[in-house]
């Protein structure tokens, strides 16, 4: 029986970290971080950060490669797939080269239940191997977005709706919708809606040191907000970011 | 100038506290926590247990009676609005009955950006005092109720919408919407919805010791989550549930 942890670990502030997270991260022995290339190292080198500050003993270390998606194959679902594929491949082969693993952990950006493939990837070696999974809550880049801009994601009493920039793009504003979260996009989609009656709350690297944080009128701010972004991308090799669009009724 | 720190805490285990909360707390001059009543005690107990665990020195901790709404006022956001004026009113009293307190905490059940309404009782105090407002985000139920089954929030790449038990009530499923998370759903909306289709993943007292879970599809579960809901808010006096419902396309 193999126990794979899934440890959401918030959105890159260490002290996002829950005692429960903490106390997972303490009881594995092996912790798997995936290297995703020289432009996004500083969230491996932020995992290992985690791992040293919050470990008491020493824990086994394991560095993988993460494969990228093959650009070869055109539908968009079926290519994320055969890259979860991929990866639970990787998996495997890393708690193999430690033989003895048992407890094996994850650490998750954000929250293992939000527009994540790991929980999806956890279920590709449960066909392979007898695993129980857990699963720790993290803070997700949503709250950290709201606690940034001191909002509510609802209006009083209102829905909301979470969705990708893929989304927005390709199907625009979604019906009966008054408020979206967009997570997922490296394109501002936001760019392809009539700003009219549109307001719009922007954050990069929420919950971080170099947290970048804009709001105001969609028409107002677009600009200013695409052109933020481009030059934080630019200084740091990679940027993640989320926003709240809210439409006047 | 006040320094107001609304703390997420996570949806009632200890071990949902993040370090960044511990240090809000342990910051504190003052720590305000509401009493709603003797049959939702334990919820100001648990509070009181958080504080007792993570601070290093004492705080001092005043419990301030929660007013109720006032059921003459028929509309629900004019009743709902009234109660926050009244809510910060016990707000100013509680911290004017300690005079020096100049950094006063609210803990905060789950978030304090959902459904919640915490920030909205912070403006209006800004409106009195002057107040530099600080939110720490915290674990919230949906990502406690995905933790406990093990479940992502959304499908590969799709939307989901968040809303309450009223607006499901009151207005059916959501034109476009494939996959809703209920909060706030004190009547079990979910029995108004046709059930064709439909699956669910129910939990109550998500992330506590006495959580309890439940899924499947909506037609062959719906009358196991009422009768067990029944019996735990009897056994406990209350219950705080929430639920993920996807419909099939």
């Amino acid at each position: 029986m193999l126990d794979l942890i899934l440890i959401g670990i918030g959105t890159g502030n260490p002290d996002h970290l829950t005692r429960q997270a903490m106390k997972a991260l303490n009881s594995a022995d092996l912790i798997l971080i995936p290297y995703k290339g020289s432009e996004k190292a500083d969230l491996a080198a932020l995992r290992r950060d985690i791992c040293d500050e919050v470990l008491a003993a020493p824990v086994p270390i394991k560095e993988f490669v993460l494969p990228v998606r093959d650009p070869k194959i055109a539908d968009y679902i079926t290519r994320v797939n055969a890259w979860h594929d991929a990866i639970a491949e990787c998996w495997l082969e890393a708690i193999s080269s430690h033989g003895g693993a048992t407890r094996v952990a994850l650490l998750v950006w954000g929250d293992p239940s939000l527009y994540d493939s790991t929980l999806r990837i956890a279920d590709r070696v449960q066909n392979t191997r007898l695993v129980r999974l857990e699963v720790i809550p993290g803070i997700t880049s949503m709250q950290a977005l709201t606690a940034a801009h001191r909002i509510a994601l609802n209006a009083l009493g209102r829905p909301f709706t979470v969705t990708t920039g893929r989304q927005l793009r390709d199907h625009g504003w979604p019906d009966g919708a008054e408020r979206l979260v967009v997570m997922l996009d490296g394109d501002s989609a936001f760019q392809t809606l009539d700003p009219t009656g549109i307001d719009i709350w922007w954050g990069g690297f929420v919950g971080m040191a170099n947290e970048i944080i804009r709001s105001g009128a969609l028409a107002d701010v677009s600009q200013d907000i695409i052109d933020t972004r481009a030059r934080a991308k630019d200084e740091h090799g990679w940027i993640m970011d989320i926003y709240i669009l809210n439409r006047a009724q």
